[in-house]
C-alpha cells in the first residue's frame, strides 16, 4: 500500500444538525447559492428551514433549482451564471447526489470562463483542470452517494449522450451538513436504490483492488454487513430515525476515501452504468443493480479468492479452498437475492433496455476510459466482447 | 449518533516515503524543530535521511532530542525554547507517540510564555487553551500510539508524578509521513507493545460508547482482526515489511478518530494505566495489556451484549443470548491469551506493582477525570471501590 490521502471536509452529523446551516455558511461566505433538484426540499420544508437558518445568520441567498436527477451540463451552466451575476460567494448544496455533485462543478465553473464540459473527462485531448471553486456546503437528502464529502462529480451531457466525471481536490465541501431527519420524507424505492448505491460504492475497489489490503477489505464489508442489516428497515419503514441513521451514515464513510485508501480501486461498474444512464435516463442505482451482479460473476472467474472471501463474510458460506467457484458464485446469487429482496431491479429488461445498443454501450464507455491496451481497467481489464457478454449476461 | 468530525491531516503512507520529507515541510516552513527520543532514529539511520531530504528541499532545522518514553513537561519546556531561539517555524516529530506528542505540545508552547502544563488537563481551576500553534509534521517510527494523525498529547509532571493529556485542533499535524520501513527495526517487544496499545485504542470507545453505533461497530472489529491476524507476523518477523505495513496502517486508523467518531466512548483503562505510569516508568502499553482484560471482566457484568458481540465477532464463539455472561467471558479469557501469546504482561506484578498503592492510583485517576458523581467516565462509571477491585484482580 502507498498512497496519499487528505479528506478536509468538516462533518456535522445527527438529527436537528439543519437548523446549524447558517452558522456554517457565514463562515465561509454572505451570499449562497442553493443548488436543489425537483421541488422535494421545498415540499418537505427543509428548503424554508434552511433559509431560515442562513437569514438568521445574515446570509443571503440566490437559488439555482430544477437540477436533473442525472445532473445536466446546462445545469451547471446555468447555475455558474446565476453565482456570477448575483456575486455569492458560497454554494450549498441541498438534495441528493445529482444536486451535490451540479453544485460542485457550479462553484469551479464561476471561476472559468470556458464550457464547463472541458473539466469533465470525456475522452477529450486536454481535461480543463480548475484552479479556483467557490466553498462548497453540502446538505444531502438522501442517504445514497457519498457526494457529500468527497472531492467527485458526475455529469451528463444531454447533446453527446456522455455522462462522466470530474475529481479535484477544489471540490472537497468545506463542511457536510448530514440530518438524517432530512432523509425520513424520501420514498421506499428511493431508498433501496440508496441501499443498493452505497454497496455498489464500496464493492468496486473491494473487488478490483490490489491484494493484501486487510484492513481496507474490514472496511468494506463493515459498510455492506451494516447496510445489509439497516437498510431493510429504512426501506420498511421511513420514519426509522435510527435505521435512517446508520444508512446515511453508511453512505457517507462508502465513499468519502476511507474505506477505498490504498487499494487503487478501479469503478468498472460505475464506467459502465454512467455509460447506460447517459444513453437511457435511468437511475444510477438502478442501473448499479443490474451491472453489478452481473460483472461479478465475470470477474470471480478470475479473482475468485476475494469471491470467496465476500461469501464467506458477508453471508457465512463455507468454502472446500480459497478457489472454491462455486461457493464465490453462491455468495454472488445471495447478494442478487438482496437487491431483488429490496426491490431493486437485476435484469436490463427491467429497465426497459434490450439488446441492440450493447457493443455501442461497451465502445462508448471505452471513449472515455480505457488502459494502455484498449481495455476498461479493472480486475480484470476489459474488452469490448467482455463488456458485451455481461451485458448480454444480464438482459 | 450525533457529532462533528474533522482530521485535516494530510496522510503520506508507503514504503519509501521518507524521502518526501523535505518537499512536504517546505511547504509548511524554511526552518525546522526536529524532535526525536533516545537515539534509535539516529542508529537506524532514519534521522540522517530526514535531515538529506530537509537540505535538499533547503529546510534548515534545529534539534530537540532525547525525550523520554513517557515525554516529560520539562522536554516540552526545552523543545519550546529551542523552536524560539532557533527561530523554527515548523516541528518536525521523528519518532514513537512519546516524540510526537512532545512535539505537538511543543508546537503550541512555543506561543505561550506561561508554564506548559498549564495546558495539560491535570484537575487545575482552568486549563490554558492554546490559540496558537506551529505547523506539525508527523513521521512515526512505531506502529502504536495512533498520535500521526489526531490532534491529542500525553504529557508527564515527573515532579507531581501526573500524567495527562491535552486534546486541540492546533495540533492536528498537517501531514503525517508514514514510513512502514521505518518500523522494520523496532525491536520485538516493542513491536508486540504497538500491537496491543492499537487494540486498545479501540477497545476503549467500541466498549465505553453509547448503544447502536453498528458501523463504528464493525471498523473497531476489522481494526481488532487485523492487529491479530498480521501484528504476530511483525513480531515473529520484523522484516516482514507487509506485515509491518498494516500494523502501522491498524494503528493509525486505530485512534485518528475514524473508528471512535459518534461513540462518545470514554477512555477509563488510558485513564488508569495513565496514573500507573504517571507513578511507576512502565512502558503505556505494557499497562494497557494489563489493565484491560482486568477491566473488560469488571464492565461485562453490566455491558454483557457488547462483550458477547467481541466474543462473537472476534473469536468466533457461539452464545446462548444476549447476556451469555459465560461466552462474554470466554471472549476476554481470548483475549488475555491472545495478550500472553505476544509476550505482553497480564499482571501488575509482571510490572513490578504490588497492592501498596491501588487506592491512590484510583484517587489519583478521580482527581484528573471525574463524572457529577465523582466516578471515573466510561461503561460503567467506576468508583474508587471499583477501580481497587480492578486493579486487585490484576495483581
Amino acid at each position: 500500500m502507498n498512497f496519499e490521502f487528505h479528506n478536509p471536509t468538516r462533518i456535522i452529523f445527527g438529527a436537528g444538525n439543519l437548523a446549524r446551516l447558517g452558522g456554517v455558511a457565514r463562515e465561509y461566505g454572505a451570499k449562497a447559492l442553493i443548488v436543489t433538484g425537483g421541488g422535494s426540499v421545498k415540499k418537505s420544508g427543509a428548503f424554508d428551514r434552511a433559509v431560515q437558518s442562513l437569514t438568521a445568520a445574515g446570509v443571503a441567498y440566490a437559488e439555482c433549482d430544477g437540477v436533473e436527477p442525472n445532473p445536466r451540463i446546462t445545469s451547471v451552466i446555468r447555475g455558474a451564471q446565476t453565482a456570477r451575476s448575483q456575486g455569492c460567494d458560497v454554494i450549498i448544496a441541498i438534495g441528493g447526489g445529482s444536486v451535490m455533485d451540479a453544485a460542485k462543478v457550479i462553484a469551479a465553473a464561476t471561476f472559468y470562463d470556458g464550457n464547463p464540459w472541458d473539466m469533465i473527462h470525456h475522452g477529450q485531448a486536454d481535461v480543463h483542470v480548475p484552479d479556483k471553486a467557490l466553498p462548497i456546503i453540502t446538505v444531502p437528502t438522501l442517504a445514497a452517494t457519498g457526494s457529500e464529502t468527497n472531492c467527485g462529480a458526475v455529469i451528463t451531457n444531454e447533446e453527446t449522450k456522455v455522462k462522466s466525471f470530474i475529481q479535484n481536490p477544489l471540490l472537497s465541501p468545506k463542511a457536510a451538513i448530514m440530518d438524517p431527519e432530512l432523509t425520513v420524507s424520501v420514498p421506499r424505492n428511493q431508498t433501496a436504490y440508496g441501499v443498493c448505491d452505497l454497496i455498489t460504492h464500496v464493492t468496486e475497489a473491494y473487488f478490483n483492488g490490489i491484494d493484501s489490503t486487510p484492513l481496507q477489505d474490514r472496511f468494506a464489508e463493515g459498510v455492506i454487513l451494516t447496510a445489509m442489516q439497516w437498510g431493510p428497515k429504512a426501506i420498511a419503514d421511513g420514519a426509522d430515525i435510527e435505521a435512517r441513521t446508520h444508512i446515511q451514515w453508511a453512505a457517507a464513510v462508502a465513499l468519502n476515501g476511507w474505506v477505498q485508501v490504498g487499494t487503487n480501486g478501479a469503478y468498472p461498474v460505475h464506467m459502465l452504468e454512467h455509460t447506460l444512464s447517459g444513453h437511457h435516463d435511468v437511475t444510477h442505482a438502478a442501473g448499479l443493480s443490474v451491472i453489478n451482479p452481473a460483472w461479478m460473476r465475470f470477474a470471480a472467474k478470475t479473482n475468485t479468492p476475494k469471491f470467496v472471501q465476500f461469501a464467506q463474510r458477508i453471508f457465512g458460506l463455507t468454502a472446500t479452498s480459497e478457489n472454491d467457484v462455486s461457493c464465490a458464485l453462491e455468495g454472488i446469487d445471495r447478494f442478487e437475492a438482496f437487491l431483488r429482496s429490496i426491490d431493486c431491479p437485476t435484469r436490463l429488461s427491467e429497465l426497459g433496455i434490450d439488446d441492440a445498443l450493447l457493443e455501442t454501450y461497451a465502445r462508448d464507455t471505452l471513449q472515455i476510459i480505457h488502459d494502455e491496451d484498449g481495455n476498461l481497467p479493472g480486475r480484470p481489464p476489459m474488452s469490448v466482447a467482455d463488456i458485451v457478454s455481461i451485458f448480454r449476461s444480464a438482459l
